[in-house]
Protein backbone atom coordinates (compact mmCIF):
# COMPACT_ATOMS: atom_id res chain seq x y z
CA UNK A 1 0.00 0.00 0.00
CA UNK A 2 2.33 3.04 1.71
CA UNK A 3 5.14 2.52 3.94
CA UNK A 4 3.39 4.92 6.53
CA UNK A 5 -0.05 2.08 5.90
CA UNK A 6 2.68 -0.63 6.84
CA UNK A 7 4.37 0.85 10.12
CA UNK A 8 0.82 1.38 11.29
CA UNK A 9 -0.22 -2.16 10.61
CA UNK A 10 2.87 -3.60 12.26
CA UNK A 11 2.64 -1.40 15.64
CA UNK A 12 -1.07 -2.16 15.18
CA UNK A 13 -0.28 -6.25 14.86
CA UNK A 14 0.30 -8.22 17.93
CA UNK A 15 -2.10 -6.25 19.95
CA UNK A 16 -3.99 -8.82 21.96
CA UNK A 17 -6.64 -10.07 19.59
CA UNK A 18 -5.40 -8.38 16.37
CA UNK A 19 -3.21 -10.49 13.91
CA UNK A 20 -2.45 -9.03 10.86
CA UNK A 21 -5.96 -8.68 8.88
CA UNK A 22 -7.47 -7.95 11.54
CA UNK A 23 -4.39 -5.15 11.93
CA UNK A 24 -5.05 -3.87 8.81
CA UNK A 25 -8.70 -3.50 8.88
CA UNK A 26 -7.97 -1.21 12.17
CA UNK A 27 -5.44 0.58 10.43
CA UNK A 28 -7.77 1.62 7.30
CA UNK A 29 -10.09 2.48 9.72
CA UNK A 30 -7.97 4.86 11.48
CA UNK A 31 -6.29 6.37 8.32
CA UNK A 32 -9.63 7.13 6.13
CA UNK A 33 -12.30 8.07 9.31
CA UNK A 34 -13.32 11.88 8.26
CA UNK A 35 -13.96 12.29 12.11
CA UNK A 36 -10.73 11.95 13.05
CA UNK A 37 -10.40 9.04 14.74
CA UNK A 38 -6.52 8.62 14.35
CA UNK A 39 -5.96 12.00 15.59
CA UNK A 40 -8.53 11.13 18.62
CA UNK A 41 -6.61 8.20 19.59
CA UNK A 42 -3.58 9.47 19.77
CA UNK A 43 -4.61 12.37 21.61
CA UNK A 44 -5.70 9.58 24.48
CA UNK A 45 -2.90 7.63 23.79
CA UNK A 46 -1.23 10.04 25.09
CA UNK A 47 -3.06 11.39 27.73
CA UNK A 48 -3.01 7.66 29.05
CA UNK A 49 0.79 7.95 28.97
CA UNK A 50 0.61 11.30 30.78
CA UNK A 51 -2.15 10.63 33.51
CA UNK A 52 -1.41 7.24 34.24
CA UNK A 53 0.97 5.30 36.42
CA UNK A 54 1.56 2.05 38.66
CA UNK A 55 -0.50 2.29 42.34
CA UNK A 56 2.35 3.05 44.64
CA UNK A 57 1.10 0.85 46.85
CA UNK A 58 -0.60 -2.08 44.78
CA UNK A 59 0.84 -1.93 41.34
CA UNK A 60 -2.70 -1.14 40.17
CA UNK A 61 -2.93 1.15 36.81
CA UNK A 62 -3.71 4.59 38.76
CA UNK A 63 -4.55 8.07 38.36
CA UNK A 64 -0.35 9.86 38.37
CA UNK A 65 0.49 10.53 42.41
CA UNK A 66 -2.42 8.95 44.03
CA UNK A 67 -3.24 5.63 44.83
CA UNK A 68 -5.57 3.42 42.68
CA UNK A 69 -9.45 3.35 42.69
CA UNK A 70 -8.99 -0.02 44.52
CA UNK A 71 -6.48 0.74 47.73
CA UNK A 72 -8.29 4.32 48.27
CA UNK A 73 -11.95 2.35 48.34
CA UNK A 74 -12.90 2.31 52.12
CA UNK A 75 -15.07 -0.71 52.22
CA UNK A 76 -12.19 -2.89 51.04
CA UNK A 77 -11.17 -5.38 53.43
CA UNK A 78 -7.51 -4.25 54.21
CA UNK A 79 -6.18 -7.44 56.37
CA UNK A 80 -6.59 -9.32 53.16
CA UNK A 81 -4.42 -9.61 50.04
CA UNK A 82 -4.54 -11.45 46.71
CA UNK A 83 -1.18 -11.78 44.79
CA UNK A 84 -1.01 -11.66 41.26
CA UNK A 85 1.11 -11.39 38.08
CA UNK A 86 -0.04 -8.28 36.19
CA UNK A 87 -2.70 -5.67 35.89
CA UNK A 88 -5.24 -7.93 33.93
CA UNK A 89 -5.44 -10.52 36.69
CA UNK A 90 -6.44 -7.82 38.55
CA UNK A 91 -9.26 -6.40 36.70
CA UNK A 92 -10.46 -10.11 35.63
CA UNK A 93 -11.02 -10.29 39.31
CA UNK A 94 -12.32 -7.03 39.81
CA UNK A 95 -14.66 -7.48 36.82
CA UNK A 96 -15.83 -10.93 38.58
CA UNK A 97 -16.83 -8.77 41.45
CA UNK A 98 -15.43 -12.22 43.78
CA UNK A 99 -12.91 -10.35 46.13
CA UNK A 100 -13.27 -7.52 48.42
CA UNK A 101 -9.58 -7.24 49.79
CA UNK A 102 -6.62 -5.58 48.32
CA UNK A 103 -4.10 -6.46 45.42
CA UNK A 104 -0.99 -6.49 45.06
CA UNK A 105 0.42 -6.44 41.17
CA UNK A 106 3.75 -8.35 40.99
CA UNK A 107 4.36 -7.35 37.83
CA UNK A 108 6.09 -10.91 36.78
CA UNK A 109 7.00 -14.41 38.16
CA UNK A 110 10.17 -15.72 39.31
CA UNK A 111 11.59 -17.59 35.93
CA UNK A 112 15.45 -18.65 36.91
CA UNK A 113 15.11 -20.53 33.64
CA UNK A 114 15.01 -16.88 32.37
CA UNK A 115 16.87 -15.26 34.76
CA UNK A 116 14.15 -13.16 36.52
CA UNK A 117 15.42 -13.35 40.16
CA UNK A 118 13.07 -12.04 43.17
CA UNK A 119 14.40 -8.57 42.43
CA UNK A 120 13.03 -8.41 38.72
CA UNK A 121 9.05 -8.06 40.44
CA UNK A 122 7.24 -6.46 43.46
CA UNK A 123 8.42 -8.56 46.16
CA UNK A 124 9.75 -6.27 48.15
CA UNK A 125 7.61 -4.04 48.94
CA UNK A 126 4.97 -7.26 49.01
CA UNK A 127 6.57 -7.90 52.24
CA UNK A 128 6.19 -4.33 53.40
CA UNK A 129 2.47 -4.15 52.85
CA UNK A 130 2.19 -7.33 54.39
CA UNK A 131 3.25 -5.71 57.65
CA UNK A 132 1.79 -2.45 57.43
CA UNK A 133 -1.46 -3.74 56.86
CA UNK A 134 -1.38 -6.42 59.56
CA UNK A 135 -2.59 -8.89 56.99
CA UNK A 136 -4.55 -11.92 58.33
CA UNK A 137 -4.88 -13.85 54.53
CA UNK A 138 -3.22 -13.83 52.00
CA UNK A 139 -4.33 -15.37 48.62
CA UNK A 140 -1.93 -16.47 46.05
CA UNK A 141 -3.84 -15.87 42.60
CA UNK A 142 -0.81 -16.83 40.12
CA UNK A 143 -0.87 -19.13 37.06
CA UNK A 144 -0.94 -23.06 37.31
CA UNK A 145 2.74 -22.93 35.73
CA UNK A 146 6.49 -23.85 36.83
CA UNK A 147 7.28 -20.25 37.44
CA UNK A 148 3.67 -19.29 39.40
CA UNK A 149 4.05 -22.19 41.66
CA UNK A 150 7.98 -21.08 42.26
CA UNK A 151 6.54 -17.55 42.91
CA UNK A 152 4.07 -19.38 45.28
CA UNK A 153 7.04 -20.94 47.11
CA UNK A 154 9.15 -17.94 47.80
CA UNK A 155 6.39 -15.51 48.66
CA UNK A 156 5.21 -18.36 51.42
CA UNK A 157 9.23 -18.89 52.55
CA UNK A 158 10.43 -15.45 52.57
CA UNK A 159 7.39 -13.06 53.57
CA UNK A 160 5.61 -14.22 55.65
CA UNK A 161 5.56 -12.35 59.36
CA UNK A 162 7.30 -14.37 62.32
CA UNK A 163 5.30 -14.47 65.03
CA UNK A 164 1.67 -13.91 63.39
CA UNK A 165 -0.60 -16.20 61.65
CA UNK A 166 -1.22 -15.36 58.41
CA UNK A 167 -3.77 -18.00 56.08
CA UNK A 168 -2.37 -18.41 52.83
CA UNK A 169 -4.02 -20.02 50.03
CA UNK A 170 -3.78 -20.36 46.75
CA UNK A 171 -6.53 -20.48 44.07
CA UNK A 172 -6.76 -23.91 42.40
CA UNK A 173 -10.11 -25.15 41.11
CA UNK A 174 -11.33 -23.85 37.54
CA UNK A 175 -8.57 -22.08 36.10
CA UNK A 176 -7.31 -24.71 33.80
CA UNK A 177 -4.01 -25.37 33.21
CA UNK A 178 -2.05 -23.14 30.72
CA UNK A 179 -5.01 -21.22 31.28
CA UNK A 180 -4.86 -17.43 31.63
CA UNK A 181 -6.95 -14.90 34.06
CA UNK A 182 -7.80 -12.53 32.12
CA UNK A 183 -9.60 -14.74 29.73
CA UNK A 184 -11.83 -16.50 32.43
CA UNK A 185 -15.33 -15.98 33.22
CA UNK A 186 -16.41 -14.41 36.48
CA UNK A 187 -17.98 -18.08 37.64
CA UNK A 188 -14.56 -19.67 37.10
CA UNK A 189 -12.76 -16.91 39.14
CA UNK A 190 -15.38 -16.89 41.74
CA UNK A 191 -15.24 -21.37 42.03
CA UNK A 192 -10.94 -20.24 42.02
CA UNK A 193 -11.19 -18.22 44.77
CA UNK A 194 -13.35 -20.35 46.92
CA UNK A 195 -11.89 -23.83 46.38
CA UNK A 196 -8.36 -21.86 47.08
CA UNK A 197 -6.63 -24.48 49.63
CA UNK A 198 -4.00 -24.14 52.11
CA UNK A 199 -0.63 -23.69 50.62
CA UNK A 200 2.31 -25.41 52.31
CA UNK B 1 -10.27 1.89 36.78
CA UNK B 2 -8.68 5.92 35.70
CA UNK B 3 -10.26 8.67 33.50
CA UNK B 4 -7.68 8.54 31.12
CA UNK B 5 -7.88 5.02 30.88
CA UNK B 6 -11.74 4.93 29.92
CA UNK B 7 -11.35 7.69 27.37
CA UNK B 8 -8.53 5.12 25.59
CA UNK B 9 -11.27 2.87 25.64
CA UNK B 10 -13.54 4.66 24.20
CA UNK B 11 -11.22 5.48 21.61
CA UNK B 12 -10.56 1.93 21.00
CA UNK B 13 -13.89 0.72 20.88
CA UNK B 14 -16.06 0.69 17.65
CA UNK B 15 -12.73 0.06 15.84
CA UNK B 16 -13.45 -3.35 13.26
CA UNK B 17 -13.29 -6.36 15.60
CA UNK B 18 -12.73 -4.51 19.00
CA UNK B 19 -15.62 -4.67 20.96
CA UNK B 20 -15.65 -2.99 25.16
CA UNK B 21 -13.91 -6.72 26.22
CA UNK B 22 -11.22 -6.21 23.48
CA UNK B 23 -10.77 -2.76 23.82
CA UNK B 24 -9.88 -2.94 27.15
CA UNK B 25 -7.19 -5.39 27.23
CA UNK B 26 -5.74 -3.46 24.03
CA UNK B 27 -5.62 -0.53 26.10
CA UNK B 28 -3.86 -2.05 28.92
CA UNK B 29 -1.64 -3.49 26.64
CA UNK B 30 -1.04 -0.50 25.52
CA UNK B 31 -0.24 1.56 28.65
CA UNK B 32 1.48 -1.38 30.38
CA UNK B 33 3.39 -1.89 27.92
CA UNK B 34 7.39 -1.44 28.98
CA UNK B 35 9.16 -1.12 25.10
CA UNK B 36 6.90 1.92 24.53
CA UNK B 37 4.20 0.69 22.82
CA UNK B 38 1.72 3.51 22.99
CA UNK B 39 4.73 5.73 21.80
CA UNK B 40 5.17 3.86 18.95
CA UNK B 41 1.59 3.25 18.18
CA UNK B 42 0.76 7.30 18.57
CA UNK B 43 3.89 8.15 16.52
CA UNK B 44 3.02 5.85 13.63
CA UNK B 45 -0.99 7.36 13.36
CA UNK B 46 1.02 10.58 13.04
CA UNK B 47 2.98 9.51 10.29
CA UNK B 48 -0.03 7.50 8.85
CA UNK B 49 -1.49 11.25 8.86
CA UNK B 50 0.77 13.06 7.78
CA UNK B 51 2.26 11.17 4.94
CA UNK B 52 -1.16 9.66 3.50
CA UNK B 53 -4.12 10.93 1.61
CA UNK B 54 -6.37 9.65 -1.25
CA UNK B 55 -4.58 8.90 -4.77
CA UNK B 56 -5.60 12.23 -6.70
CA UNK B 57 -6.81 10.00 -9.29
CA UNK B 58 -8.61 6.61 -7.80
CA UNK B 59 -8.80 7.45 -4.22
CA UNK B 60 -7.05 4.98 -2.98
CA UNK B 61 -4.83 5.29 -0.09
CA UNK B 62 -1.40 6.73 -1.11
CA UNK B 63 1.69 8.78 -0.07
CA UNK B 64 1.12 12.19 0.06
CA UNK B 65 1.33 13.81 -3.51
CA UNK B 66 1.46 10.24 -5.39
CA UNK B 67 -0.93 8.17 -7.48
CA UNK B 68 -1.24 4.95 -5.33
CA UNK B 69 0.76 1.83 -6.53
CA UNK B 70 -2.54 0.24 -8.58
CA UNK B 71 -2.85 3.65 -10.53
CA UNK B 72 1.48 3.89 -11.15
CA UNK B 73 1.55 -0.19 -12.14
CA UNK B 74 2.62 0.22 -15.56
CA UNK B 75 1.63 -3.41 -15.97
CA UNK B 76 -2.48 -2.74 -15.45
CA UNK B 77 -5.04 -2.91 -17.54
CA UNK B 78 -6.02 0.75 -18.03
CA UNK B 79 -9.00 0.77 -19.78
CA UNK B 80 -10.81 -1.30 -17.56
CA UNK B 81 -12.40 0.34 -14.28
CA UNK B 82 -13.57 -1.57 -11.67
CA UNK B 83 -16.23 1.00 -9.23
CA UNK B 84 -15.87 0.12 -5.48
CA UNK B 85 -17.37 2.01 -2.44
CA UNK B 86 -14.75 1.54 -0.48
CA UNK B 87 -10.90 1.22 0.16
CA UNK B 88 -11.52 -1.78 1.99
CA UNK B 89 -13.45 -3.22 -0.97
CA UNK B 90 -10.30 -2.08 -3.51
CA UNK B 91 -7.99 -4.04 -0.58
CA UNK B 92 -10.04 -7.53 -0.95
CA UNK B 93 -10.22 -7.30 -4.69
CA UNK B 94 -6.12 -6.74 -5.04
CA UNK B 95 -5.62 -9.09 -2.25
CA UNK B 96 -7.77 -11.60 -4.50
CA UNK B 97 -5.86 -11.26 -7.01
CA UNK B 98 -8.27 -11.05 -9.56
CA UNK B 99 -8.72 -7.48 -11.09
CA UNK B 100 -5.66 -6.32 -13.24
CA UNK B 101 -7.42 -3.14 -14.43
CA UNK B 102 -7.86 0.40 -12.70
CA UNK B 103 -9.92 0.89 -10.00
CA UNK B 104 -12.35 3.71 -8.89
CA UNK B 105 -13.53 4.39 -5.23
CA UNK B 106 -16.71 6.31 -5.06
CA UNK B 107 -16.03 7.25 -1.31
CA UNK B 108 -20.07 6.08 -0.79
CA UNK B 109 -23.08 5.36 -2.34
CA UNK B 110 -26.36 7.04 -3.27
CA UNK B 111 -28.87 7.62 -0.96
CA UNK B 112 -32.07 9.55 -1.35
CA UNK B 113 -33.33 8.49 1.73
CA UNK B 114 -30.09 10.16 3.76
CA UNK B 115 -29.51 12.39 1.79
CA UNK B 116 -26.38 11.44 0.11
CA UNK B 117 -26.54 12.31 -3.13
CA UNK B 118 -24.02 12.61 -6.51
CA UNK B 119 -21.97 15.65 -5.34
CA UNK B 120 -21.03 13.37 -1.60
CA UNK B 121 -19.42 10.67 -3.69
CA UNK B 122 -16.85 10.95 -5.99
CA UNK B 123 -18.88 10.75 -9.34
CA UNK B 124 -17.60 13.73 -11.37
CA UNK B 125 -13.52 12.80 -11.49
CA UNK B 126 -15.47 9.17 -12.54
CA UNK B 127 -16.68 10.77 -15.45
CA UNK B 128 -13.21 12.56 -15.91
CA UNK B 129 -11.07 9.93 -15.65
CA UNK B 130 -13.42 7.26 -17.95
CA UNK B 131 -13.19 9.73 -20.62
CA UNK B 132 -8.99 10.64 -20.00
CA UNK B 133 -8.30 6.68 -19.95
CA UNK B 134 -10.84 5.95 -23.09
CA UNK B 135 -11.80 3.77 -20.51
CA UNK B 136 -13.64 0.47 -22.34
CA UNK B 137 -15.07 -1.80 -19.85
CA UNK B 138 -16.63 -0.48 -16.84
CA UNK B 139 -17.55 -3.27 -13.81
CA UNK B 140 -19.75 -2.09 -11.13
CA UNK B 141 -18.58 -3.67 -8.09
CA UNK B 142 -21.25 -2.07 -5.29
CA UNK B 143 -22.68 -3.82 -2.92
CA UNK B 144 -26.16 -5.83 -3.57
CA UNK B 145 -28.44 -3.58 -1.66
CA UNK B 146 -31.14 -0.39 -2.75
CA UNK B 147 -28.22 2.27 -2.29
CA UNK B 148 -25.93 0.07 -4.31
CA UNK B 149 -28.29 -0.33 -7.48
CA UNK B 150 -29.45 2.79 -7.68
CA UNK B 151 -25.79 4.22 -7.82
CA UNK B 152 -25.00 1.30 -10.38
CA UNK B 153 -27.85 3.15 -12.29
CA UNK B 154 -27.05 6.82 -12.30
CA UNK B 155 -23.44 6.13 -13.32
CA UNK B 156 -25.19 3.95 -16.25
CA UNK B 157 -27.16 6.53 -16.96
CA UNK B 158 -24.95 9.25 -16.86
CA UNK B 159 -21.44 8.58 -16.86
CA UNK B 160 -21.01 6.71 -20.10
CA UNK B 161 -19.57 8.23 -23.13
CA UNK B 162 -21.14 9.47 -25.94
CA UNK B 163 -20.11 8.05 -29.32
CA UNK B 164 -18.08 4.95 -27.84
CA UNK B 165 -18.98 2.10 -26.61
CA UNK B 166 -17.81 1.23 -22.86
CA UNK B 167 -18.70 -2.74 -21.70
CA UNK B 168 -20.94 -2.18 -18.14
CA UNK B 169 -21.60 -5.12 -16.06
CA UNK B 170 -22.14 -5.81 -12.21
CA UNK B 171 -20.38 -8.19 -10.22
CA UNK B 172 -22.11 -11.53 -9.94
CA UNK B 173 -24.09 -12.19 -6.63
CA UNK B 174 -25.25 -15.41 -4.95
CA UNK B 175 -24.11 -18.23 -3.02
CA UNK B 176 -19.86 -17.32 -1.77
CA UNK B 177 -17.75 -20.23 -2.31
CA UNK B 178 -17.86 -22.65 0.83
CA UNK B 179 -21.69 -20.89 1.59
CA UNK B 180 -24.09 -23.68 2.31
CA UNK B 181 -27.20 -22.88 1.25
CA UNK B 182 -29.49 -23.29 4.76
CA UNK B 183 -27.91 -20.69 6.04
CA UNK B 184 -27.60 -18.01 3.03
CA UNK B 185 -30.36 -15.70 3.47
CA UNK B 186 -33.43 -14.57 0.95
CA UNK B 187 -31.70 -12.33 -0.65
CA UNK B 188 -28.46 -14.11 -1.77
CA UNK B 189 -30.58 -17.59 -2.63
CA UNK B 190 -32.64 -14.66 -4.47
CA UNK B 191 -29.44 -13.28 -6.36
CA UNK B 192 -28.07 -17.05 -7.07
CA UNK B 193 -30.87 -18.19 -9.07
CA UNK B 194 -30.72 -14.84 -10.83
CA UNK B 195 -28.08 -15.39 -11.99
CA UNK B 196 -27.99 -18.84 -12.81
CA UNK B 197 -26.39 -19.99 -16.02
CA UNK B 198 -26.42 -22.95 -18.28
CA UNK B 199 -25.12 -25.82 -16.81
CA UNK B 200 -22.81 -28.28 -19.86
Amino acid sequence: MAEAFDALVERLKGLPGLGRRSAERVALQLVTDERGASAALREALERAERELEACPHCGNLSQRGEACVVCTDPTRERRALCVVERIPDLRAFENSGSWRGLYHVLGGKLSPLQDRGPESIRLASLGERMAALEVEELVLALSNDVEGEATCHYIAENFLPAGREVRVSRIGFGLPSAGEIPYADAVTLRSALESRRAFE
